[in-house]
């Protein structure tokens, strides 16, 4: 690899004398281009692997690719690593293989086919089969690759229903396993890995380890470096990226291949607009500052396919305190829509397609609590009876009434037969005072972030929309549509593992690729 | 225009000597490449204006842009033309002004400023207000334009509820005009105007005399011809298209624009699964055969922005006869959904998000019927008293019990707090024996079709994810996203009004681009 950039090459694209199409030709956002590869007469620098970001999958991708011997180079837009991964808690959801090292210490075992089948069930219509099978079967070693890089995971296992776990535990469960249907079609296990000790902070704990990692391993990392454009040729393979720095527009060859790892498109409001505008509407957008989906386009100007592109993860975390889940969410009619006890993406899924998005918590004095995590609630309704909530709601007269006294009915036998709620969560709610908490997203604008993206084979090499791959050309993390492709089926975990797992085997498959064809 | 093809240069690419990329070099479908312009010697065919598609759109644009003065080439990949249009009922959904000639010819007035509302208010945080503008304020122009093609509307209003007219009428309510919430935003005023005497043949009707205009107007028609690429140069500029006819394919030029109106994409499996896969799981498709996206994706390919990819029309059409909108649809938990005096299409999408999509409809003696066009439906549950139907179908003890006695109460005072649905079509569902009535999507199969397209101005410019025009390309109907952006708001008469207004403009809009620059 060429580690030094010949300065007097570095003023930019017109002191190339080529012909290559000015960026703004069209009037284009520069990122879209593509820049002919027959038009470029020399390069500022020469790779095996170009790696673009360097959140939790480009870290990964660059990791692996040097592991199998490429030479590496990675561009990170901002002034520093670590995109939105850094700002997790970084747990990742792994399992199969018996369990991983961490479920089998702590006397978990989860097979492959009860992994496999609770992704396929989470995502239905949505799972793409191939690359749910190739996760179930690779994650439990993903963990060992995680845990050799240095990350401790503490062998304690967290019992309680919470968001993440502040104890320092490693092992938690974070998604709907418990709860119906999944729990009748797979044995629940707990699959959230999370950094030891790290709570909310587990980005920066795995995050800071990985880009050490990587920068040891030699990769060329260069931030404040934006990818601007591809370069392709007339027979679609890639072979470089234009990257702007500072003033400078570098073109980059690439002998084996770009991985693109740009995030999602959360922060790109014409986007959004045009892709999840009901979503957009109320949400909080949750990501970084440059998840503005240029990496998708990117792609899509490359010939790739933008698949999904209407699917957000929307959260609402009515729990922690836990004793909320036995209350029961209801729309402005007064009636059900969840099992309580789901996972908050879910929660999310299901209050987004209630008619108006008007959604309330209703709970007695035994069981009210302040939700730790959403932080705008307010009672619209109290009283010593359901009426009066009621009433003082404005919901329509009877409707409430109806809804908890069948519920009631119910929960006194430990049954829930409209919405399965666990027993363990069933209680007749019959203790006055009562409440009708508000929880309308337009109040509590709840965080959301893009699930769609960029259709790859389970390698991550970008494919067109008849399924060709584009050669030259991978991408990964919410850049690509991924395993969890619906907020119904999400969660906590299943972004950073897939980020980082898929990462992997993109840089790896990338790093191949040039021998393979050699 | 060359009007005569030298036969000797129809033998095909290779033919041409050009270093044109095969179609096929990157194992790509044909249809989504993109030729340089730069790498064409020479054309078969010269026009100001190539019209991909010969539906409704795309004869709507043919017309307009020979009436402009423009020389006009249409390609149509069948052996002839009338695309999705001529299988339906044609109506469109049309109004402002004051009201259309038919409108007010039968005593209805309409402003603007109430259709523009109601569009609105139907598409909310989906809709495209420039578009939507433009629509409200031409579209009883568009009236007038059809009339004017010898297309006989009867002054006639149909004032039942019924999916079309079959009364020979040509004016009647097709939307959710009277239904809540949009009774109360805006005044209901019927738009659905349909060819007189043609009951669901309107899509004959019209397009036959459509075409012949198209015809009589000069346009070159080639049928048996598919469009499989765009001829584009360096700056973006479209050029033209390479159409495949038999065995040979042909470079054709458009001097001024070429617009795409090739349908949309429901015929599309690998399409369909990563854009609609949850209503793919369910649906009857709904289209023609060659409704397989190709315009999409060759507009994408060319830089455009395809928008709203996940939304589809969905239909469960449980009227014709009226009586059946006394009826209650309920989910497999007993509750309510929706108003069911609410548009097919409404019922549809609410529908198609209850979890397991298990629905079905409660109904007394005094209203039953069986449904004219859900010929598929079955009675679950029979019996004198609603606890017997409850057990009969299965559903959880209490739970339609619960919701018929609320919907009872509130009925025999003529109101529905819940969903308002209209006065008119509540009474107490108190007159046994009942029926449950299964309306259980992969059941009853609804028809679907896609409402994702390329993002277009209301000129029918395509444009790129930043919106801006890509010189040279149009695109209408179901190629582009129209004005009807989600099955919520949709109304029949929406397609066929947007596909013809809107290809109209394209079609203008494209033969006076060559004027203005030229």
């Amino acid at each position: 690899m060429d580690e030094s950039i010949d300065d007097s090459h570095r003023r930019g694209l017109l002191s190339h004398g080529l012909s290559v199409i000015p960026a703004n030709a069209l009037g284009l956002d520069p990122m879209n281009r593509i820049y002919p590869f027959e038009e470029v007469s020399r390069f500022d620098l020469s790779t095996d692997v170009l790696v673009a970001g360097f959140g939790g999958a480009g870290a990964s991708a660059a990791l692996e690719a040097r592991r199998a011997g490429a030479e590496v180079v990675v561009l990170e837009r901002a002034s520093d690593g670590g995109g939105s991964t850094m700002m997790s808690a970084c747990e990742m959801y792994l399992g199969g293989s018996g369990g991983t090292r961490l479920q089998r210490d702590l006397g978990f075992s989860d097979s492959t086919r009860n992994f496999f089948d609770y992704l396929m069930a989470c995502f239905g219509h949505h799972a793409d089969e191939a690359r749910v099978r190739v996760f179930a079967e690779g994650a439990a070693e993903h963990f060992d690759w995680a845990e050799g890089l240095g990350v401790k995971y503490k062998r304690g296992f967290f019992p309680g229903r919470d968001v993440v776990a502040l104890t320092g535990d490693s092992l938690q469960y974070t998604g709907n396993e418990k709860a119906y249907p999944f729990s009748e079609r797979c044995t629940p296990v707990p699959r959230g890995h999370l950094p030891a000790d790290s709570g909310h902070k587990g980005g920066v704990t795995l995050m800071t380890t990985l880009m050490k990692r990587v920068e040891e391993a030699g990769a060329d990392i260069r931030c404040d470096a934006r990818m601007v454009g591809l370069i392709q040729d007339a027979d679609g393979r890639v072979h470089g990226g234009v990257v702007r720095i500072g003033e400078d527009e570098l073109f980059i060859e690439a002998l084996r291949g770009v991985v693109l790892c740009m995030g999602g498109f959360i922060m790109n409001e014409a986007m959004t607009r045009r892709h999840i505008p009901h979503v957009e509407s109320f949400c909080t957008r949750h990501g970084n500052p440059y998840d503005l989906g240029d990496g998708i386009l990117m792609g899509v100007a490359a010939g790739g396919h933008a698949i999904h592109m209407g699917e957000a993860f929307i959260s609402i975390a009515h729990y922690p305190p836990e004793s909320l889940t036995f209350g029961i969410f209801v729309n402005d009619k007064g009636q059900r829509f969840v099992n309580e006890d789901a996972y908050l993406a879910r929660i999310g899924h299901y209050a987004s397609v209630q008619p108006g998005g008007r959604i309330f918590m209703f709970i007695d004095d035994a069981h009210f609590a302040r939700p730790r995590y959403v932080l705008n609630t307010e009672i619209v309704g109290t009283g010593d009876t359901v009426t009066e909530v009621e009433r003082e709601a404005g919901l329509p007269d009877g409707a409430l009434q109806s809804t908890v006294a069948l519920y009631n009915e119910h929960a006194a036998h430990g049954s829930d037969p409209l919405f399965h709620k666990a027993p363990q969560w069933l209680t007749p709610l019959d203790q006055p005072p009562y409440a009708l908490v508000s929880y309308e997203l337009d109040k509590i604008v709840p965080a959301a972030f893009t699930l769609g993206g960029l259709d790859t084979l389970p390698t991550g090499e970008v494919v067109t929309p008849d399924q060709k791959a584009i050669p030259g050309l991978y991408a990964a993390g919410r850049t690509a549509a991924g395993i969890p492709r619906t907020s119904k089926g999400y969660a906590s975990g299943m972004s950073v593992a897939d980020a980082t797992f898929f990462g992997r085997l993109a840089g790896k498959s990338a790093a191949n690729r040039g021998r393979e064809t050699a």
